[in-house]
């Protein structure tokens, strides 16, 4: 059945009775914090703001994931035609969030909505062709690191890796103009497909590679150097959390480790705390828990526990 | 290129002349329990039963993940219209599936599947201003429990546990309601857009919060109390199956922990058996292996192996 | 908002004076080797490929997955009407990425690729009944050995690790096939939706069964017997990578370990190496990391370290 043949189909009597009591599932719209209605905005939901992401990384690498044609097809002035829509959709989308959040003072930018909502747009676009050459880093890196990789197209196209590092570079960049609830949604987009959760604050240099991915974690306030290279079910997260004087989590404070240059993180370890430093040209064995830092070309294995084997006939 | 335009183009004809061999596959259709036509029912598809999830979601937290419209926005009526669609979608599903199950002797509530039918769509939606209410105790949690979240909005719109947890109170009310496969598939969705198994079986209280929840797995007979956190990774699983004298596996057993009220179980722990219970107010620590019961306040650790850091320059 | 009135809506003022600067982003989309257009080549997107996999997958299981009818239902003409429009579009994905690959000297198969994608096309749905018997010893073995299955229907409908296996079946017969690139998008979106990463060239026997799922890994080189089983978590992976002389990664070799008849690996475990074999008849435990061989019949546990338990009152 589809979905315009739901629209119209008949509503059985005994249903039509009940709506008006089934309807007070809504008397709290209104005033819910975790409704959108509060105050009267229409933030967008997070189908609209996926399906500006999915115009932002189909910029990026045209043709590859839906079937946006490639501005080397369908012409120079159809792929402008496609930013300029992109762009648009951002902005409609920013404005919103910007004014719900300046309303809720929990913006920094109080202002000029419609100004900080432009300046996200620019900033963004702006930052396209240095967001799309550090991917193309990444796409290299990616092809180098996997023998099962045959051609950069199969990695752009498959890997989950690349597209959670693509988002994560849209989405980090919208952070850092400030743009609130909009990368998270982005970044979670992403963790929903791949299994790999980073946090749009995460800082993160070029030439990064995640193989497999399912289960990573990269929390919010990790810094990760130049070509490093994690597997899946790494985690780079909070060893705990600080509470001020009413027992409250603080926000804001760095939490999650720093990761040099060269480093290599085999799958399943796991990596805490703020203070947390793996220096560069490291390679941390699978399994590994760390909760302190290690100097530069430090290689960290587990003692592996032999596994008991018993055999019988 | 669009659906519709395949639907359109011309078939190669040497496709057209093997088409009779290809339709092989069809052969065993009619009578093969593993597809949907056994027996002449036309069970809803899967796509049909995530629109119908996605529809009850929509009316949770109007306009956060689809697009549509908070009843604050488009008034009362349109909001009371809605809910009579999704209600009358979520008969449509539940009355073949309750006569498929009803006919295959499977089902324990074999007669009238119409009445059957309409007592699990009135039970849910008569259900719904408390699953809601329960929602907004673990939107509270999550942004109470992580420093990261910046308002309870972004909660609703990016966190996944929140997602899977929302799917869950809803499917585990039509499980309770006896309606038999639809709540796994609703399950299964879940699981399959944040990495979190629930089994639509278990039970859970309220203020539950999973943070991050790639690779959580949480069985049909667990029984989860109040206020509980959980994080990545965690496995609340079974230690063994039982099996009846035949050597099939015995169904419905008791084969999933208990964790009491104010448990906190941190990354990758594993915890297992039907007979296992984590006392309240318990700590369970990262990558710990638990096949036994903890008293209340337990703290549980791992010596962590002291990984090994050999340093070259 | 609906996706066609995006298309409509007026773009602001200072979006279309900056446009020229932004499509800079294009500037080296006719030349960049991981942009859909090197060459003048139009290959298919990723959304296209997926929609051939539910295609193909729709004829498997009719009317489970997505709501197409099954042909029981819509007499077998109509069946035969899907399956021509599937080959058809499966030949559409195909032929531009055999010129693609013919073109860039990475395939084997140079020649007359019109005559290699057909080939492909044929070899598939030739194979078609076989695999849906193949798949349906993987059903059976999933409702054996979960004690939470209700029906085989219910496995078909919401089990993710019968949707991977599924997926894997029909990639892995286009491996066999030498059809590139298109293999491992459709396993890449098994893997996004599953979070069950199999590599679409592993090796895998009848009645396969992956419980939960999340997190697996079943590298490119697997062999894998009949009649196995794994939990959530589980890696067959590589220990190393082999080198050549320039420091390059060689592909090709046998990375990934075999894994013989009967064989049951709990969650967590990780197996690595090309060297490795799984003697029939074994149990792997939980976590257990293993990177030698054991003989058939083995049971290979951790002494699982017993956690500290503190408890205060």
């Amino acid at each position: 059945m589809k979905e315009h043949d739901m629209d119209k189909k008949a509503i059985e009597p005994w249903i039509t009775e009940r709506l008006h009591e089934w309807s007070t599932i809504f008397d709290t719209c209104a005033t819910c914090p975790a409704v959108n209605s509060a105050r009267g905005y229409r933030l967008p939901g997070q189908s609209m703001i996926i399906d500006v992401l999915n115009g932002i990384v189909g910029l990026i690498f045209p043709g590859c994931l839906s079937n946006e044609e490639a501005p080397a097809f369908v012409g120079h002035l159809d792929g402008v035609r496609d930013t300029g829509r992109v762009a648009q959709d951002l902005y409609d989308c920013v404005l919103p969030v910007a004014k719900y959040y300046c309303e809720h003072k929990i913006c920094q930018h109080c202002g000029d909505c419609e100004a900080f909502a432009r300046r996200a747009v620019e900033g963004l676009f702006a930052a396209g062709p240095e967001i799309r050459a550090t991917l193309q880093d990444d796409v290299q890196a990616a092809y180098e690191g996997d023998p099962a990789a045959r051609s950069q197209i199969e990695v752009v196209m498959s890997y989950p890796g690349l597209y959670a590092v693509s988002v994560h570079r849209v989405a980090h960049q919208l952070v850092k103009l400030g743009v609130p609830l909009i990368p998270r949604v982005m970044s979670e987009f992403a963790h929903s497909r791949t299994g790999i959760d980073i946090h749009p604050g995460a800082t993160i240099g070029r030439g990064f590679f995640i193989d497999h991915g399912t289960g990573v974690v990269i929390g919010e306030t990790c810094r990760i150097g130049s070509r490093v290279k994690l597997y899946q079910g790494v985690t780079l997260g909070a060893l705990s959390f600080a509470k001020d004087e009413h027992g409250n989590l603080v926000k804001g404070v760095k939490r999650h480790p720093d990761v040099e240059d060269n480093v290599i993180v085999y799958a399943g370890a796991t990596i805490l705390g703020g203070d947390t430093v793996i220096g560069h040209d490291s390679v941390i064995g699978g399994n590994v828990w760390l909760i302190h830092s290690v100097p530069p070309f430090s290689k960290v294995y587990n003692a592996q526990p032999s596994p008991l084997v018993k055999t019988k006939p």
